[in-house]
């Protein structure tokens, strides 16, 4: 689960958090991956599961075995994941003898779900601070502006006068929950084996320890509720966030002129405008999740004891919710920053 | 928010809860309003904001003013709601020194968003009740059939032997992590007024408790996440069971035979077939909401102080997922109890 | 195929167009299934499939047996549908002679997907009377306003001057483009047999022409694109509407005055509001068709001869979006017709 | 409109179309911009609207101007997209007296959709030839192997006895209606000037055969029709082939067997298994694009003469879709082509 849209050179410079980006690419894939055979093994060794020094020796091993990119993607193609052919790489350089003992009682998923988590337990806090950077920004613009008349507006109509800390202190408030409910994540190690009956809960502790995970008191090889929790949680971020956007947009309208917006978006046709872009793509990120949730909630509906086609649906749309949260806090605090007056 | 797909004849005998469809007519919406309208008097004669007896005539008032349809939707086609002609033809009839109690200010989404919570905090138990007595089915069957053998199958095809338990386990998994969504939902008071500024706290706290909902920290006009989670619990949960009837489906083929299920569906064509039709339409039902909450995360997009658009569909889109939860899970338990032999 | 969300009394009056509503009640649906199933054996008859005289018999049958709803319900529950039952019921109350001769080679899939298509056929028609109804009003609007100014807006901020007739040329092609796609839509007989090889196109014809429906060149069991097309004609109006009601809500808005509404909708707090509510519904309806549609593409991903899963899952969507659009259509030209003034 | 999914060194293997995946990459889609730019001079300058000689000069000026990332990048996130920074690059470099007559009358959404269609041009037609050879496979298929039994299945059960070919039938049948909807793709210019009032056809005339294109009728900046068919062709497509994809791993259960592919997914645990690994993506991208179907229908809700809101949505959705059916088409040969036997 590696890729998402902010690679395109044409957008990522408006809309992705580069961090966030950086740990959904399909290197620091594939280093997680490595991280989790290589704490397997010792985990594994540690419980008596493998012979003593296997997992050391799989440490070098991993450090110096050069991943072959077009053997990937062999396997790749052949396997509709990179798992297997990496650890036949890994295992045809291994000393003989402890080929056997690499990779033990785990399976491609394990891996896979495994290298996810660990990714997403570290994008998410950054998306968390950036959403607390967005909140003090908002208390800034609070204790400045917060004293100030606006109109309130329903149905779009002129409602009665406000404050602009009414407002401010409804946006607040969305953030908040959206900031709750990424604390509450939980990130758990996946380790199943091959058919979700893997039951050493001495090794799955000592792995997801090292690994900095949850120990998950069942497989969830197909019980995804902790990926559409973190769905859920991207999600109502973005949709938080764009109705920030949505009203910025709307406040910014030369008529109302409700806001000051500093380096606004240019135009290439008319030279007078001040585009609020940010405020605008605000919308289309919260747009844009909620319309790959349906897939996530699609994909959980897994068959039997694994799916391969709910699986890969997975990988098509959750890094880029994820992507798109981180986004759209990172922008939010970007359009924030560029406020230079709030009412009137 | 009142109606929902089920109220067809021609699909109510298959996915419908009955005593949850009830809870989303039109007849209980109405009734839910003129609770709330009656008992924000008494909240606020209790709290000095009403002179006394203004409550008492309110509500003789309610039980002597029959509802006129015609009326009401002359205001439904105006207003694009219930509430104010529902508000006007009370206050028409009450004594003219009562009118200007009435309804006091409150706001027609305060009316419309508590309507909701209260019956969905009705509902949502009842929900929770069929999951638990699928969860005590899925006990005996283990009892049962859990010994024996299974063929689990990972991307279609077999992989290893295991037992029905393990398979049943997975099931159960499921089962327990949409009941606990739902058993962590809150279900607010709305009272925001005109523009979601609200501040008497004491009233809201005596009209929660009389509403028996939750008093929330503020005013959630246009801060969805209450509902957004009650979507969440509902698309887990039919993505939960839809899993199983998928499960169902595949374990029923013929060359497969590793379920005998009883009383199942009849063909106009072909009268050899057993059509395993309540496993089928679980997986529809988890589509259909995998489907609805992309709107309601759209929804969730409220522009300054209420949308009226983003409201209107939510209406369009919630009461749906939620009765196709309360009929997944139903319809879960018939399909459960069908269960004759599981394994081989 | 026959239920919606406009049935609820608390937003038909709002949202339905109620001819349209009419054809997709389970009234109107079972009364087309009967007529497949009269005018099957009217084709058999003719083409020496079954014995002459049955087909007269028929319709004395089908005039003469009230439908049990409780008989109904049953046969539901257990087959997913009602043709079953209902087939029943008309054998057991035919001439024994005649039973074996009712339904013959007909497959429950050929009456339910047929009776659809009557009935879209139908209703199409109505919807796109409503938008060249709206069509007109448009042209009057802009023979009335057109010359008038209005500020070009582009990402939400003032551009440059146009006319009225400017924008309402843009409205209106979008509308073109829908009446266009609704005017090429093809509605066509569904006649499979139980496993989708029905092959006497003979019958085919005769019963094609005979329910006025299209004779599909093969079996469309599993072939949803019809179904799709009219589900992206749907979606592309409720979205060319809802982008006019999106328009006129902006337009509205107090400092902007770019238009006036008679007969907005009032509000239960503030008796000074002039809501605009149908524009902001049209947005709603497009929101909704927008979610929808992602079900029907689901749904057309039918396994093998015939998915009860997939097929469930297009009941769910497929009438809602075709009320959607001809309550969009409908409320499109109330609202065009109560524009009392464009641009200034 | 550039980036896709299918970057990733990890799934891009496995579901990408590279042909097409390059034409939209970032390169591509400034090269078709720029293209835009140098025709839009020689269809300006052939019709007198600017001097002679211009055009030329600007074809000197792009072959020589290197383009810089960096500071595309600080245009990108100023102005939501890359046009104004390049045509700012572009007049900084020109000779003074050509800087006023480069993307004169034009505005970045007709360069940004113009570059669309000129790669969805091409692409398609690609996707079209994956698919005709799909449809000559299948009907090798159905010459070596039409005659053998197949059991039909119906609702997930066996209803009657039928042949390969019936099936064959049936897959060829979605693939036709797929085709056709591709062949039916129109590709228009796009040049309504910065409010959508462009009025010069003769440039729009010579514009369009320059890039060949169609020259649509009027502006379509907010009417998204041809965008919506371009989505709706690609989900029917994937849809099509998702279904085949869904027959295929049913077919190659163990117990059915009623298929043998070659060259099968291995598994990193199970050296037995046999993976339908490309069937069940199949099912994957017919369900992603089911689900940013609902996307591409949100984004046709732009609002007023030009919506930054409802365009980035489409950026984030389109290209994904096109470059999905693309995949699935390429995968869907793959699949056939590893086909060794089909039926009993």
């Amino acid at each position: 689960m590696s890729y998402t849209y902010s690679l395109s050179p044409l957008l990522a410079p408006l809309l992705a958090n580069p961090e966030v980006l950086d740990l959904f690419s399909a290197r620091a894939d594939v280093s997680a991956m490595l991280s989790f055979e290589l704490e397997l093994a010792k985990a594994q060794e540690k419980h008596g599961e493998i012979p003593k020094g296997v997992a050391a020796r799989t440490r070098a091993l991993i450090d110096n075995t050069p991943l072959d990119q077009a053997m990937l993607d062999v396997g790749i193609a052949r396997d509709g994941l990179a798992v297997p052919g990496l650890v036949t790489a890994l295992k045809s350089k291994a000393d003989p003898d402890d080929a056997a003992f690499l990779h033990k009682e785990a399976t491609s998923q394990d891996v896979i779900d495994t290298s996810f988590m660990m990714r997403a337990k570290t994008a998410m806090p950054l998306v968390a601070a950036d959403l607390l950077a967005a909140q003090k920004r908002l208390a800034d613009l609070k204790q400045a502006y917060g004293g100030r008349k606006l109109m309130a507006r329903t149905r779009m109509q002129a409602a009665l006068p406000m404050t602009v800390a009414n407002r401010i202190d409804a946006w607040a408030n969305n953030l908040d929950d959206a900031a709750q409910l990424i604390a509450a994540l939980s990130y758990p190690l996946q380790l199943g084996g091959p058919v979700g009956t893997y039951a050493n809960d001495k090794v799955k502790q000592s792995l997801a320890e090292a690994l900095g995970l949850a120990n998950a008191k069942h497989c969830w090889h197909t019980n995804r509720t902790p990926v559409l929790a973190i769905g859920n949680a991207c999600a109502t971020l973005t949709g938080a966030v764009g109705k920030i956007g949505f009203d910025i947009a709307l406040m910014a309208q030369n008529e109302r002129a409700e806001i000051t917006l500093s380096g606004s978006g240019t135009s290439s046709a008319m030279a007078h405008k001040q585009n609020p872009v940010k405020a605008e793509v605000l919308t289309a990120l919260a747009r844009y999740n909620a319309s790959l949730i349906s897939g996530l909630h699609n994909a959980a509906i897994h068959e039997q004891e694994r799916s391969g086609a709910a699986w890969t649906l997975e990988w098509l749309v959750l890094p880029q919710m994820l992507c798109a949260a981180a986004g759209s806090a990172r922008l939010l605090g970007q359009l924030l920053a560029s406020v230079e007056r709030l009412g009137t």
